[in-house]
């Protein structure tokens, strides 16, 4: 049997899942790659942690030079997160020419580029199968199984952190702190939960997707972004009375020539698969000219699931099955496809606004919308005995910079006390 | 730009797809694979007939020789369907140092072991995704990309026919018949329905995933194999007063050293994934012991999503990212896994029988049984004033034996007209 040396840069909850897979699944793996796989160092921080996990103590180190120096190493895999100092390790490692397997969607999105270069100026693999939702093979999806298809767009539920709290606002009755608060509890969202709950870490996976399935560089600020912090339970109410669920999605599609690309949460119509992917469950639903729709449900993150993807890369390596000059090739013919700007997206929207509650004033609103173009689908006011009155529009397809427009307008009536809410609503067919 | 001539066998509707595929994504198939695709010869059973799409005449043939001997073909796509003459030709192609890619299920499950063995004593790839549910890149995904993983158990909706007649009878409240009839109608069901209603071409499809997922020979007989002409709206009914959806699927799984795999009608949850899974549309429900839960959905069928499983093989061959090796390996270390037999099976029952209305009758079964270890979860007898009435029974989890045994003992009673319907309950996490 075939012996192969690796090291791991990180042992945290990814890591983890690596090593227990290596051990639990040693028959399958030995089988499937034709290779015994060997893990030779593991660069950690503190090797004195206890980690509760059996790896013997003399395979950590503190030193990234033990890993990326080391000869008899032939595979990297990169899984501590964060650009610095992972981007200067990922690099050294293919100038020793080692393939490298990681997980680091932050880095691909921002810096991938560099690193698809570099792997390719020196002829090596460079694998990132777990960077996108996690043990869901998308990447491998789009790379080799939907090679016939021109890829006309992607909706995903790529964020696993935001999908439970809107879960259990949808299904439990929860305010969005309410349900945060038992995520971090349940280890579902980090201690700051910034980078999911406001969308960063759904931007930089649709990123890639979008890179990849459009065959094209993006900018991540060519990506409009929006969290989920504002919505309330009388929005998930407002969403389940018309027949949505909301949802955090991230969308990209080729419109006219030009590609949109967005993070934000949308009604979605409650019969869509997309609408069932519950909990921290991440779905990618992709259109093809070919295959139709498809949808691709799974755990998006957790230490197995993540793991499973990174060995996966591994024995994709070990198989040699990488077509690195097909790969080449098409990052060598990236098309010039410029962002198209959000006031050009189509949608219909949800807008729930505070008024004041005097004769005329919805009349007035109304009348805003129409002179900017926005047709009214359903208009309902909550009749309170209260200075404000809630109320909630429904429009029919619109731009959104229709809807800027009007209210901006809105806002400067006059009687409008704050604009409570905008969310889109995605009428998936 | 290199370019490779490929042979087709069959016109039909995949053909077709395969056609306009090749021609509509040109440029994308170019840069993918590095190679202009060109179709040398197509086998119709008669170049005459009026197949509506623009194939240059002079590219049919009758003459399998005219695809098989011809030297410049490189690579030959079988999507005649059947067994013979298809084998034959597909054996001849190999012998030729021909790659072939396959849509014939049929074919794989049952002489699958020698095309196989063929392909790899000339060394030439054997692809064959689109054997089993279409457009959904299902056998990559196990092949290529759930390698880190010891597969767990399979379920499927992987019957596009029966999933269309089922979809009708739940939402539409159709006869099997009515909506059978809708279905051949509409292009879904085939003029004589057999192969599909009763089971077989999901029994072929769960043959090919059960090797693959298990590393193992299968034989189709020892898959349990049941239709579903016998569903009737009363049983969709009480399914859905229950919270199941009634769908036919397949299942694999391996219980205590053994290889489980029956293809049945089954109650499933409705808060499910799968069943949500509507129409005539696929999804395959795996579990990896890494990779957790996971579902590709899709369509199985149709011309362009099987084309395009079809020239996806094609672009993997291209790309000579096949690692033959390895997957000779496993078919090389094939495993001896014998198959349970159907009364190991563990399941909840929902049993419907009509009684004669006399006092006791429903006491006698209820102690039969109870006898056989058959726990009762709920009964309920429609109260009509007739001889005969009807009782429904869902069991606890029992033995398929256990549950055969009573319904022997409960015929054999003298106070039962017959039983009406017995549907296995998959209570799926």
């Amino acid at each position: 049997m075939n012996k192969v040396k690796i090291g791991i840069l990180g042992l945290g909850n990814v890591g983890t899942g690596v090593w227990k897979i290596l051990n639990t699944n040693k028959e399958e793996i030995r089988k499937r790659s034709g290779y015994d796989i060997e893990v030779g160092k593991i660069l950690v921080r503190d090797v004195n942690k206890d980690r509760g996990i059996d790896v013997p103590k003399e395979l950590l180190t503190e030193n990234p030079e033990d890993v990326l120096k080391d000869d008899s190493i032939k595979i990297v895999v990169e899984i501590m997160g964060g650009v610095d100092p992972a981007k200067d390790y990922i690099l050294e490692a293919i100038r020793n020419k080692k393939h490298v397997v990681t997980a680091n969607k932050m880095l691909l999105a921002t810096e991938g580029d560099e690193l698809f270069t570099a792997a390719e100026n020196e002829g090596v693999a460079f694998y990132y199968e777990a960077s996108v939702a996690g043990g869901i093979p998308i990447i491998h999806a789009i790379n080799e199984s939907l090679t016939a298809n021109k890829i006309e767009q992607i909706i995903g539920i790529i964020n696993g952190t935001t999908n439970y709290i809107l879960t259990k606002m949808t299904f439990d009755n929860m305010t969005f702190e309410a349900a945060l608060k038992e995520a971090q509890e349940k280890g579902f969202a980090e201690a700051d939960p910034t980078s999911d709950v406001e969308g960063y870490d759904a931007m930089y996976k649709l990123a890639i997707l979008s890179s990849l399935s459009f065959g094209t560089r993006i900018n991540i600020e060519d990506i409009y972004r929006e969290g989920i912090t504002k919505i309330k339970p009388i929005d998930i109410k407002y969403a389940k009375d018309f027949g949505y669920i909301i949802k955090l999605i991230a969308i990209v599609k080729e419109v006219s020539g030009k590609l949109e690309m967005r993070v934000h949460p949308a009604m979605i119509p409650e019969r869509h698969p997309l609408a069932s992917v519950n909990d921290s469950f991440n779905a990618i639903f992709i259109r093809g000219n070919a295959v139709g729709d498809m949808m691709l449900y799974g755990r998006g993150a957790g230490d197995l699931p993540t793991g499973s993807a990174v060995v996966s890369d591994i024995i994709s390596i070990l198989r040699g099955s990488t077509d690195v000059e097909a790969i080449s090739a098409v990052r060598n013919n990236y098309l010039n496809i410029k962002p198209s700007p959000m006031e050009n997206t189509e949608s219909e929207y949800y807008v729930r606004i505070s008024v004041m509650d005097l004769p005329g004033v919805l009349g007035e609103i109304s009348t805003i919308f129409g002179e900017e173009g926005v047709s009214i689908l359903s208009v309902m006011q909550k009749g309170k005995r209260e200075e404000f009155a809630s109320v909630v529009y429904f429009t029919h397809t619109t731009l959104e910079g229709n809807i800027d427009k009007a209210i901006e307008k809105i806002k400067a009536s006059g009687h409008v006390k704050c604009i409570d809410n905008i969310i889109r609503i995605e009428n998936i067919q």
